[in-house]
């Protein structure tokens, strides 16, 4: 067994983001050394680690030679150089997740393939290599308006995804290798987190929710656990181990799935790391989403993935209406509300829609969380020091 | 109201031991930046904080020059100049708690005879200039063995106290300030965590009980709630926050007692900071300790102090065989048990019996909870690459 503790160990950290900046929270409450590698000198992890570099997380060269300093290494967003990781991992250092499984993850076209390769349900889909070679076979009718159109690279926050309902919406796609996906009516759209450790120890999170703004379809609460038939949570969570056995995944794998109207459970897309849908399991489970990353990564014992309580999560993102320095706006009003944390990740400079921290709701009854979720949602506002004139 | 998150406030902590490093999670969770000074270059608190000074708490100048670069300025440890947080709250720094609080506390002598004048049940005492004083009053007959010595300043962590019970142990004390205080024979010792606002708000937390080991006569588990009578609880949280009061304290006042054999509570003595009995908080509470530290001196609405499980701890603490480079041994093993969260301070050399770290072990049923943690208290061992022959 490595000692991981107060010792020489080193723990190198692709992306030094929020999800980096959490994470570093569990390193530090163990002790364990972090290297982390971010292209920005404002990285909200530059505190707490042991050691910053500023570079670029595709360049091949910069990541093998950060790499080279880590006797474990991890990362925590997807866009990051697998040619070199595939290096490192060669010259004997532990790369988790495997590049052998970002691979099959970070180009979606890729990942879509390997669902319908290994009988994991998933929406009908059709691959392209260039928007040219869509709009081709949306010509000759080989799919029909609405669909869901993704990027294979590079999507991240809402970014590189769209329902395509018109002929102006298609026309505004980038040309990009891409996928056209069937829009799947769905009841529920569910998360479940599972972790895996290199020896094979596997612990699955309870089964979330997102729910849906009623007009502005956009994820305005995480709930866990979801408010869903308790077979459906069932299902969910046997599909998401599934899915990363198959992946052959260490670490975590957030897995985003569609309950269908008529409760067939459908992946959407995987993430393989800490996950936007478990930031609630700080406050509400007995170990949280990031220590357990640390298990996971560091063959470690697995933590138990219960609940103490009902949890509920708000995004903060920037309100569309300015930029400049942050100011979140009634953050000591939210701070009155009953079992009520928010999490600043640390970003100067706000934008509209940028994501800029989170509140957790807990309460004993879940249904009282949500209803503070909402007074939460009304209070706080994440304004700039500059108004953007629209 | 202060704009604290991500702007460009900046608090100030005098210490950098473990509880400065565990409230930077908090200070980190807000985005709040922070100053830290310590005489040690390896101080636990030195990374997670935004600027680290390295320089002497006790030093006039020192603190002085450091603290007017704080917009607020609070303390991990007593032993602290003073004179200069007095001068920087005239000219216009916030310190909290107050140096007038902390004058009334940091002399254990003053302490004491502050309960008195106060009226707060306290074990009867006398105070002595010196070493010699305390010889003549002894052999006058003033008091007898068994009684508590204590040095007025200085104690820590078990140091500059003794129970003296007969005359080698008398000749063996330090020629210090000190009192001499009625050993009182206790049914349970009790600590309650108060917390107070610059704007009057308060919140205490539940009763914590210290369970002793019936040999060693050392306190083996904090538990939390305290397996007392609701009655006396109720008693040792009214006298706790009478102590909070009377003392004007703004921040945590951790307030330890004794329940009597006939169910008296007696304050024994309290620190004005976050303290070892209210760290089981950080996974059973809704509001950790030191978060709400942090809540309070910024003066913002103070957390619920609920627990949301129960919750039991263990310091870790060096073997007495040992030093040199510190090993956690068989802590992948206490990892193993569920609802188990070791706490490893970064002190990268262990000494026999010095504070390392902490266990928390939760469950919804306490019991089970106390049970895990004996399983955790004959597992886990901090030994050092060094033997030490005895």
């Amino acid at each position: 067994m490595t000692n991981y503790f107060s010792s020489d160990f080193k723990l190198g950290i692709l992306g030094g983001g929020q999800l980096g900046k959490m994470l570093l929270y569990e390193t530090r409450k163990y002790d364990i050394q972090t290297l982390v590698l971010d292209p920005s000198a404002e990285a909200p992890s530059r505190i707490a680690c042991d050691s910053f570099t500023q570079g670029d997380l595709m360049d091949y060269e910069t990541v093998l030679e950060f790499g080279r300093k880590a006797d474990v290494l991890t990362f925590e967003i997807e866009t990051v150089n697998v040619e070199a990781l595939e290096k490192l991992e060669q010259e004997g250092i532990k790369v988790y997740p495997s590049p052998k499984t970002l691979k099959k993850i970070q180009d979606k076209g890729v990942q879509k393939s390997f669902y319908a390769d290994h009988a994991i349900p998933t929406a009908p889909f059709s691959k392209f290599a260039s928007k040219d070679a869509l709009l081709r076979c949306f010509q000759k009718g080989d799919f029909q308006f609405p669909f869901v159109w993704k990027s294979t690279t590079g999507g991240y926050d809402g970014k590189g995804v769209a329902v395509v309902r018109d002929q102006a919406a298609l026309e505004a796609l980038e040309d990009t290798p891409c996928i056209a996906e069937d829009l799947i009516p769905f009841k529920n759209e569910l998360a479940v987190i599972v972790a895996r450790s290199p020896s094979g120890e596997v612990k699955t999170f309870p089964v979330v929710e997102m729910e849906f703004h009623p007009e502005a379809n956009q994820v305005e609460y995480v709930i866990c656990p979801a408010r869903i038939e308790p077979s459906v949570a069932e299902k969910a969570r046997k599909l998401a181990e599934k899915v990363s056995e198959r992946f052959e995944h260490v670490g975590l794998l957030a897995v985003e799935m569609f309950q269908t109207e008529d409760d067939r459970v459908l992946v959407n897309e995987v993430a393989p790391r800490p996950h936007n849908s478990g930031h609630y399991s700080i406050e509400a489970g007995f170990t949280n989403q990031f220590e357990q990353h640390l298990r996971a990564i560091l063959d470690l014992p697995l933590g138990n993935t219960d609940s103490k309580v009902g949890g509920v999560m708000v995004n903060l993102v920037g309100d569309e209406g300015y930029t400049g320095n942050v100011i979140y706006e009634n953050i000591e009003e939210i701070m009155k509300f009953k079992g009520v944390t928010p999490h600043i990740y640390g970003k100067k400079i706000t934008r509209p829609f940028r994501k800029m921290g989170h509140v957790t709701i807990v309460a004993e009854d879940l249904s009282e969380a949500r209803r503070t979720a909402e007074k939460v949602k009304k209070t706080i506002r994440v304004i700039g020091s500059e108004k953007i004139n629209s």
